[in-house]
């Protein structure tokens, strides 16, 4: 059996995110929709991260088993061509048999972006959170740096999905401003269920606190998410890359 | 009576263009239905360039006159409230009783963005068309400032909908690239129907002919639509502000 790796950019608004479920459109589900009718087998994916509804990937990847001969680029344009408009195929490659897009990811990167202005956007209306707040970017920079390194992020788990090992690796992260957009960069070994959107909504309730970074390591210390701060919202979320 | 200006960005996509019909949704009827419902009054606006239907604006302008005391801050918020999402009111102001957006205008300017890469895009498939073949944005440049002046645009006309002016004076027009996406900006004191979409698609006709700009003369002097390039579709360009 052959090894292919794709690498995906969707438009998740429309889809109750990545991963397949009865009664529920998910990029996974047309992914493997399409690729039964280009193989005319049906065939399971691999997802590296599983975005949740409304979140979007400019480098999401994944792999499957196949025993089609057809080349990687020409599986690149028969998806290409079968896929609706909101997921695009980016790149495809074969790898090895024993590649796992899950299980081999060294890291995952994610990017939050908001809209910091009094007005909303249009033509961001499902890319970018509408915060009309002014935000204090180097304070919120600063608090958000503070994750760096290997924390428990219990309080940042959505509750119900608890995972059994809560511990996390932050590589790095760091918040910037272009023009009116304010954007949260984080990279990871792995991420818990609503870890970033936890984390973006707690930085945002504390980046113009004196105290905020004690305040965050009192979240971290109680595994508590009663402790952290309200989630933002999925349309800001992108799923950027993921390195192996 | 007071003068109110409006700066509007919106995205076409879902819309029959600028301009109010029959039995067709339209930006200018959803602001006018808006402003019907904050004000209790019909009111008509006034826009300062009619874009085509699934064409975007991030600056289109338009103004309207009132009875109501409304503050113009307030006239945004309220605005914003109440239009669907895909149209933003991005800035109000109270003008002189004689500002007109259509014939006050000095000039527009309109982009149009071509992603020039192998393979789709799901995030830009809104926003950008699609043009897989490689582009000689040098050459492309060239050809396209050869318009700056006063041209007749005759031939870059869409039929059936004949100026009696046909002569429209370009200020500036530019070619770039910037990673996968190729720029086409052009700056007009007025466009003819459909001018913009023809002339990008004459461009890109022509980009790689050593004759290019003989050519586009010669398309020029014939003052005849079926001489010049198709239209590019409506989908990368947007109205991106207008001078007064």
């Amino acid at each position: 059996m052959r090894n292919i790796k794709l690498t995906v950019e969707y438009d998740g608004t429309n889809y109750h995110g990545w991963q397949i479920q009865p009664n529920a459109i998910t990029i996974q589900a047309a992914i493997q929709d399409a690729l039964a009718k280009i193989t005319k087998t049906h065939t399971q994916i691999i997802g590296a991260g599983r975005t949740d509804t409304g979140v979007h990937a400019a480098g999401q990847v994944a792999n499957f088993h196949t025993r089609s001969q057809i080349p990687p680029i020409a599986f690149q344009k028969a998806l290409n061509a079968t896929l609706p408009r909101d997921i695009t195929i980016i790149d495809v490659e074969e790898v090895s048999p024993d590649f796992h897009a899950r299980f081999n990811a060294v890291s995952r990167t994610y990017r939050y972006t908001i809209l910091n202005r009094a007005y909303p956007s249009a033509l961001l209306r499902n890319n970018a959170y509408f915060f009309p707040k002014p935000i204090d970017v180097q304070g919120a920079d600063a608090i958000y740096r503070f994750l760096v390194g290997k924390w428990d992020f219990s309080s940042f788990q959505r509750s119900g999905s608890e995972r059994i090992n809560p511990i996390c690796e932050i590589y790095q992260c760091r918040c910037w401003q272009e023009q009116d957009l304010v954007y949260f960069e984080i990279e990871a070994d792995a991420f818990l269920r609503g870890m970033v959107r936890a984390i973006v909504g707690t930085v945002l309730k504390l980046h113009d606190r004196k105290d905020g970074i004690n305040r965050l390591r009192g979240v971290l210390d109680a595994r508590d998410r009663s402790t952290a701060g309200a989630s933002v919202p999925p349309h800001g979320l992108s799923l950027l890359c993921v390195k192996y």
